[in-house]
């Protein structure tokens, strides 16, 4: 009896048009529990070095983890991975909602597709049984168009569907995977991926349920959460303000991303604040499966006759849309939020390429002609919009934008060079380095790029210790410290986090650690430990590490922008700064602690003592 | 309010005739817990390199751990530690009995012993008053006179004492500290130190409790614990026949010591069997504080007049002077036992000295001229009688072995170096590497030479993966391997016993890890995981391996005696022995798993990721 996991991987062939059932053993199921290892797993064994991300050799997984689609708050995720178009190198990005869970009702608790459709498809699964159809009727439709389509053909008003968008067939190397129309994995470009392969949806339909080995025990767990929820005793912020809330807070301690990150303060920070968004534009608050917490919203604007189908704005909108482009009009925000939803753009990446293409202009390296005309001043709403749109179908002067502002400053130019905040390719979200040091230290080493989702955020609860108390550490370390025992905190919480995407669990849930242990034993019955959990997102961070040494990469790749070395001016933050010789240290005691060689390679040993010595033929020889 | 611990740290210096009371931070016990670590922590920072073992600038830690005196089956143990005068490196060994009880009732955990008394002195610890009395009255005396004189003088019938027998004051290298008369910290020579400071014995009285944070939940385990033994449930075989119990077994799989090593199967196995010393000597079970196992003998023997106050014999006494003296008396073996206890010799190093001598005897390397007229015959159980007494009292060759077998051989000459089954100058306990073949590598890579008690046993619960089934393994291996997975397993099991070492439990008692887990958070109050214990028995390893690098050991000094690289012929094991180049590869792969590089030496991020930055710069440099 397998408890947690459905015991089935759906592979599908899209150039043979095929479709088979792999049965995984348990050990297997406890060994990468899913999400990113998941990923990490296919991937190595079956993508190899140096092939097109966008080519039909890419594998495009749709994982979701052993805690998906039980009755937990945040436990309606999955990971979506491959080879990554932005990169080059690890693709993975995790999402929420209700598509994840509907996947496993059916059977299912992976998905790997292969190869590549002659014409537009989409998949229909329903209750174990799969048929790829074809989906001509759909390309270039809206994504809320697309899913009204395919539910009316499948004949299931309630099927829920997991789909690329225009971007996405477009292949704009940051297009999003959209599900259930308001939840993504917006990073890394999975949805160029799944366009490349001309697979325009999933849609899936389940009756059977998520077995549990401990039903009183998982069942009161989620009672609880709920009751603290509701009672306000734990994410209630997040309720009240959703992730927009942050905005004020790192307006505060100067470290809201302004202007391409040229500043830290933003003079319109309480016209785009949570409360403010709350107080105006807010019709509704949404949630993902089993969550009590609500903190997605949905929003309506007439200025620029915002669709709420498309739901509202997260903080990282906000964020990159927002003040990083200058711009104070939530309205004009929310509408451009609707329009990446729309096509499936990461807003993320959005954001920073129309930032970094509003530096460049404001620098004179480029001109309104280079831009079709548009005047791409910061601040300047309409430019915004009207970019967004042209990046999603690729006209114009977004068909280079498409390619992400990595490449774009390569086609400007070296003065452009240093105004593309990217690491490894993928811009940078909207979480400040030179306040949170070690988060800084964590976008340089992501196998990733730039990226907060499985990052320590080293203000707040890292501060207070209590949060890491259960590995042993005792003492709160500021946020400005990047001493080895700063790195230490940094290994145990980012192997958390790696884990949390591999059970697939939600952040903005306020589980303690200790409760999601006993989760993961009452949903399992295996008898684990913090230990294994953490050995959990180890393995998947080293595997992933493994995947982008293979095709290339090696520690030269694992810096930070300088604009991060320099100070701001006139900040709350005064002249802190990331110290580059600092950041290097830290980055070699980080490899020290992962177990890899000062080059950042793995040794032998470590994944041995990770259990997968299966992957030791990759390792790159000294 | 301190839970598990008492606060107080009581530092005597003998030297100046002083005693002073420290109070470390909740922290620090948190972070070192007790036993081993705490060992560790004092050597580090308190004992240069290269003094004399044997001088004033040697410190002799009497160290209880944070479960130590709780109502808890096992919990009434602690470790003695300095710089060990047999093997020049890391001293430390564990025993149980009541005494260290005693002493955590009496307001301490730890006592630090400097300097030099100028002549034979006591320590009288009443309910937190201390006091430095003279011993030259007990001076020569059997241990069981010493422990009647000292309670007349205090007044007090029920004092605990612990003391260093008259081996120790004779400095045999490998003299025991014996407490409560039956009880033992048996390896590497801490009598011997004990006796060199003049110290002949502590007495103490307390009345205090160890304070618990969750008294419900302790007294809930405790008895929950008594309730599974007196069922039989668990621990029963130790009960029955005690650790002689394995007599048996080991002979029939062929890992029985004997004749020094040469055999590993005994013709007289069954009459030194555990269930022929139940059905014979046997006159009581005797246990440790708050412990329903009783696996501890008491013996009386007509033959020799074996006094049953100095108890019985254990396994590893009746391995090493037994089967591996070729002796299959098991009088003349209990006696050999009383007189060990008598006069306070380590059982093992004193059976493993003489079955030395009696191979070089058997093989003409030495005559019974060298040996004072003595005839050392495998199986002579006068002669081994006769040299037992020689060597507690350092009397004609006595003087020579009781420096312990590496310095005889070295003193014989090359011919007899072979013939010394030590590791670091420790002579090897009765478990045959050749057999547990991870347990090869644990001799060789420990600390404290050969040492089976921080060790895995890698038959019998290995082989069902259960017990190590929390740190995510749950596949089994076969005691003969030596592959990475099996350095894996030995890396994590090896880091749990020294967290036992530290915490102090004993291993007879058959809880669970998970069980213990809880046990360390109800009795602490601290919020801690099987990653923490894990890595505080981490943390004791490494600060013992930094003292040892200290004091000139590196990696050549990890080995294995060439013997256990030659079979058995005729035995049960076949061909089977440790293969040399896989145990070479297998070191290193531990070393790297420990975060030390190919030679042994661990890295500073490896000091940092366990908390320990301080001793950073004890570091050997590249």
């Amino acid at each position: 009896m397998a408890y947690g996991y459905m015991g089935k991987v759906l592979r599908v062939n899209l150039t043979e048009h095929t479709t088979q059932i792999e049965e995984p053993s348990e050990d297997w199921y406890r060994k990468y529990m899913g999400g990113s290892a998941v990923v990490g797993y296919y991937l190595l064994n079956e993508v190899d070095p140096d092939i097109d991300p966008l080519g039909p050799e890419n594998k495009l997984i749709f994982a979701t983890g052993i805690l998906t689609g039980t009755p937990l708050a945040g436990s309606g995720r999955n990971s979506v991975g491959g080879k990554s178009p932005l990169t080059g190198g690890f693709g993975d990005s995790q999402g929420g909602g209700w598509w994840q869970v509907e996947l496993k009702k059916a059977g299912f608790d992976h998905i790997v597709v292969e190869g590549q459709a002659e014409s537009p498809v989409y998949l229909w699964i329903n209750d174990g049984e799969v048929e790829i159809r074809d989906a001509e009727q759909l390309w270039g439709k809206d994504t809320a168009d697309v899913e009204e389509l395919i539910r009316e053909e499948v004949g299931y008003d309630n099927a829920r569907i997991v789909q690329c968008g225009r971007a996405g067939e477009q292949q704009v190397r940051y297009a999003c995977v959209v599900n259930d129309l308001t939840h993504f994995s917006g990073r890394t470009g999975m949805g160029a991926v799944m366009g490349s392969k001309k697979l325009r949806a999933i849609a899936v339909r389940g009756t059977s349920k998520v077995e549990v080995a401990d039903n009183d025990k998982v069942m009161d767990y989620a009672r609880m959460m709920n009751k603290e929820v509701s009672d306000g005793n734990r994410s209630a912020g997040l309720m009240d303000t959703g992730t927009p809330g942050t905005v004020m807070g790192l307006q505060e301690s100067g470290g809201l991303p302004t202007r391409n990150f040229q500043e830290g303060t933003f003079e319109g920070a309480e016209k785009i604040s949570g409360q403010t968004l709350r107080d105006t534009l807010l019709v509704e608050r949404d949630n993902c499966y089993a969550c009590p917490v609500y903190c997605k919203r949905v929003v309506e604007g007439e200025e620029y006759d915002t669709d709420p189908v498309y739901g509202g704005p997260e903080y990282e909108t906000i964020g990159s849309l927002g003040s990083n482009c200058g711009i104070d009009d939530l309205d004009a925000i929310s509408k451009g939020n609707e329009l990446c939803n729309r096509w499936g753009l990461d807003t993320i990446s959005t954001g920073m390429t129309i930032s970094f293409i509003m530096e460049c202009y404001a620098r004179g390296i480029i001109d309104a002609d280079f831009l079709d005309g548009i005047e791409a001043a910061f601040g300047d709403a309409d430019a915004m919009l009207k970019l967004i749109e042209k990046i999603a179908k690729r006209e114009g002067v977004g068909d280079l934008l498409a390619e992400g502002s990595a490449r774009v400053a390569e086609e400007i130019g070296p003065e452009a060079e240093p105004l593309a905040i990217h690491i490894k390719g993928q811009e940078v979200p909207m979480h400040e380095p030179r306040l949170k040091q070690a988060l800084g230290l964590g976008y340089s080493v992501s196998p990733t790029g730039a990226d907060h989702c499985h990052n320590i955020h080293d203000t707040g609860f890292v501060a207070s210790a209590d949060a890491v108390n259960i590995f042993g550490i005792t003492e709160p370390l500021p946020a400005d410290d990047l001493s080895s025992a700063k790195v230490r905190l940094m290994y145990y919480v980012t192997n958390f986090e790696h884990f949390l995407n591999c059970a697939v669990v939600c952040k903005f849930v306020a589980w303690s650690k200790r409760e999601l242990l006993e989760i993961v034993r009452g949903v399992t019955g295996w008898d684990t430990s913090i230990y294994e959990l953490l050995k959990v997102g180890e393995r998947a961070a080293t595997m992933a590490r493994l995947f982008n040494l293979r095709n290339g990469f090696n520690d030269r790749d694992d810096k930070l922008n300088d604009r991060f070395f320099e100070p701001f001016e006139d900040n709350p933050l005064g002249d802190t700064s990331v110290n580059e010789k600092e950041l290097q240290s830290a980055r070699v005691t980080y490899y020290h602690m992962m177990g890899w060689d000062d080059l950042g390679r793995p040794t032998a040993s470590r994944l041995a003592e990770l259990g997968i010595e299966c992957f030791e033929d990759y390792l790159i020889k000294k």
